[in-house]
């Protein structure tokens, strides 16, 4: 059954006080789509934006979207690089950044419980003084929440050795969409009890259910990092390093690959020198009571491979960790450009930059590349620039052919030159054995390439899942699966 | 639609070749049961077992399943203490310990991918000759299988540092009810493509699918270790030791913890005096290039609060690992005894210990006590003597009036005293916010505990998934969920 929308907005007038709902047109605009590519996209204008206080609004809410049938989009501080958070036609946009309450600190126990809107450094912020942090740490992690990291099921820089955010989350408080409220799983840190919703709800991206509450597991805050700068003259001998620093059983916090285009985009942005420096830069952290012996052990490594390394307490090297932390989506305004998100078994590294970078030649876009080495997460930019869309058809949004080429040879318009590139990124990491996102999620914007990876079956088997916790697909419909 | 049992071996004989199929009795009998107790279960025996070879065996023998309507019940080494792999009435065997290939071995990715009947101890050795270690290590890792871990999500001595069976399992080929064959998961380490099919698999109990082939994450197999023995006079000691350790930011490999009970069954089984020199036992290894920092670290902190500590490089301590990693099973059978597997919030360790020495007291029952005391999963065990059943009713299998109690005083029966303390150790461990099962899943032995822990909406969610999966209810019918 569904209402007019006018029906809808009665309703929730009735339901919700005037300041926990708008229907002001700018705030549903900045409601409407999040940090993701929009090419593939129809941008709807959301019916209204309810700001939930607590689990009861959100029951109540859920309840209304039953009655009315119209579709809730949830939404934390709606940083998705994937359009997780974009609104679809006659939605009404559920923002949780008011429930942003830590509930509980448990230093003993190495556990808290928090509400989905609250914000990763907040977390970690209040966790830091009882020396304890909470892993997952994606680029965003000073805006976005904690609801929003389980629903993507956010990695980060940290996670080679502490795992992404599945590994973090024990328990969840959850609202299903006939308002239920369900518990799942427990505040241990092992448990085998029945089925594993919990890690069902983390990564499904607000479709199975609304994430209202957060167990977690803290970690060690480490009291001992360094960090070290390793310039390459070459990628491959770079990439070489990151296996020689697993041969040599060592497992660093951090281990990020730079290539030399995002070094001199650091340098344009930064005033720096580094592409003079080398031709790759590997930026490696170690942490625990054994980061000195470990951090002596890398430098040893990369400099047997010829590698520029930094003396121990570099302080250049802590800057260039904070400098990739923050690097992404800095305001470059003169080009379109689309990150990736792939991964591949990290022994391909080499051979997938190489591969990905004949593409951007053959394709005639630019190309730059960071990955999390020590897990093989790969974050390739592509661009082509503004200057070359403005005459193309295709640079309009909606539906657009892929892969378009002209017969004759002559120019493919910039948009088709890097959707090509795009999609010849994603089919190679596949065929290396990797995935089209290792933890960005599929939001709406890789919906089209989620048939490259997974099969028929596996499909079929999800919109079984889906229709057991919502069946009539109010939750976020239109994306995370087919 | 079932058939009759000569239908279905009829079936049998013409689908799988006379060694890979046996209805021989014996074999029939020693495949009714695995190690967990069996005072709550009807032991029937299958009509027959299938030594499936391959994924092509498998499909067969599902699809003869699904033909006759035949429960299948999976089995790998037939080591759960939980009763897992108990069969049910009409049912085949499916035994996978011949799938026990290593398929491939990929030391620079960290990765390796098996068949489910490889033991765990097998991949070790083998990942062993690249440096590398496969984490999870349950007691029983020198004889069980690694799709028996998979079913179970098993845990072990390190997974405070290094995670219980899900955090190593990357990837999954499953064999689904229908026959279908499908790859869930991504060989790399970060993967958010659609659901966690995956995890849902791990610790399903093989509910949902027959797992043929699991990829899985390797760790670095540590070139230092230390390990150390502290004995306490008193256990709040040692249980303040556990955390005190954690707040010097130090985190173990291993972190056992072994009550007076234990240590005296030790000294009686091994000729040792460990029982004259403290109250309570913490054996503890680090690992890692900071093992040496991180022990010196340990011994100060448990000096501190009165402990006798092992000196460095003492080889007692670390053949009271490998007896810790043995002792259970060992052969006494003069007691009926059940061992538990609940896991708590690690600071509520002392509280719980005090509180089921005081049913074991109330009940009249032995209590003795192991915990992995970094993660709060303990292995109480509970037992009677087995010269007080002979004479009693209630000493036999099948249904059993629990907690029986005389209303004129008198002393109830073993049995009942033994169930009283079980279900009370249980009660407490969920009223201090932990769970029935840490790492032995609950099989069909602890399937009348489900209700306690779970709601009633979980339930139904997890009967919904079965549907999903296994609507006729064919793979491991009566175990894992309600």
């Amino acid at each position: 059954m569904s209402s007019s929308d006018n029906d809808v907005r009665t309703a929730l007038r009735s339901a919700f006080a005037p300041d926990a709902l708008t229907t002001d047109p700018a705030q549903l605009d900045s409601h409407s789509v999040d940090k993701g590519p929009l090419e593939h996209w129809q941008v709807h204008t959301p019916l209204a934006v309810v700001f939930a206080e607590s689990v009861a609004d959100v029951q109540q809410l859920v309840q209304l979207s039953a009655e009315h049938g119209f579709p809730l989009i949830t939404r934390g501080a709606g940083t998705s690089v994937s359009g997780g958070a974009n609104t679809t036609a006659g939605s009404v946009v559920l923002n949780l950044t008011r429930m942003n309450k830590i509930l509980a600190m448990r230093p003993e126990d190495e556990v808290a419980v928090v509400e989905p809107g609250v914000i990763n450094a907040d977390l970690n912020t209040a966790a830091a003084q009882h020396g304890l942090m909470y892993a997952p740490d994606p680029a965003s992690y000073r805006t976005s929440t904690i609801g929003g990291n389980v629903a993507t099921n956010a990695g980060g820089l940290r996670c080679a050795k502490y795992g992404v955010t599945r590994d973090s989350v024990l328990a969840l408080d959850v609202v299903l969409a006939d308002g239920t409220f369900i518990h799942t799983g427990q505040a241990t840190f092992k448990g085998v009890a029945g089925y594993d919703l919990t890690s069902l709800f983390v990564g499904s991206e607000g479709t199975l259910g609304i994430v209202v509450g957060i167990t977690v597991r803290l970690r060690h805050l480490s009291q001992h990092t360094e960090t070290i700068a390793a310039f390459f003259d070459e990628l491959t001998t770079a990439a070489q390093g990151v296996l020689d620093i697993g041969k040599a059983r060592v497992q660093p916090a951090i281990t990020e690959l730079l290539d030399h285009r995002t070094m001199l985009a650091l340098d344009e942005a930064q005033g720096s020198d580094l592409a003079t420096r080398g031709n790759t830069l590997l930026l490696i952290q170690t942490d625990g009571h054994g980061a000195g012996i470990e951090a002596e052990i890398i430098r040893e490594v990369l400099r047997a491979l010829g590698a520029t390394v930094s003396d121990p307490g570099s302080t250049e090297s802590e800057r260039l960790i904070e400098l990739r932390r923050h690097a992404r989506g800095d305001g470059v305004v003169t080009e379109v450009r689309v990150g990736e998100d792939v991964a591949v078994p990290r022994s391909r590294l080499v051979d997938y930059i190489r591969a990905i970078q004949d593409l951007a030649v053959e394709h005639q876009v630019q190309l730059k590349v960071v990955a999390h080495a020590g897990d093989g997460n790969l974050h390739p930019t592509f661009s082509v620039p503004s200057s070359e869309l403005a005459p193309e058809p295709e640079a309009s949004a909606g539906q657009e052919p892929e892969n378009q080429q002209n017969d004759d040879g002559a120019p493919t318009s910039a948009m088709s030159r890097l959707h090509a590139a795009l999609d010849g990124s994603v089919r190679i990491a596949l065929e290396m054995g990797g995935t089209i996102t290792g933890e960005h999620g599929i939001g709406t914007y890789k919906l089209r390439w989620l048939d490259w990876e997974q099969s028929p079956e596996v499909i079929e088997l999800q919109r079984s899942i889906k229709n057991v916790f919502d069946p009539d697909y109010r939750f976020n419909p239109g994306r995370a699966i087919l």
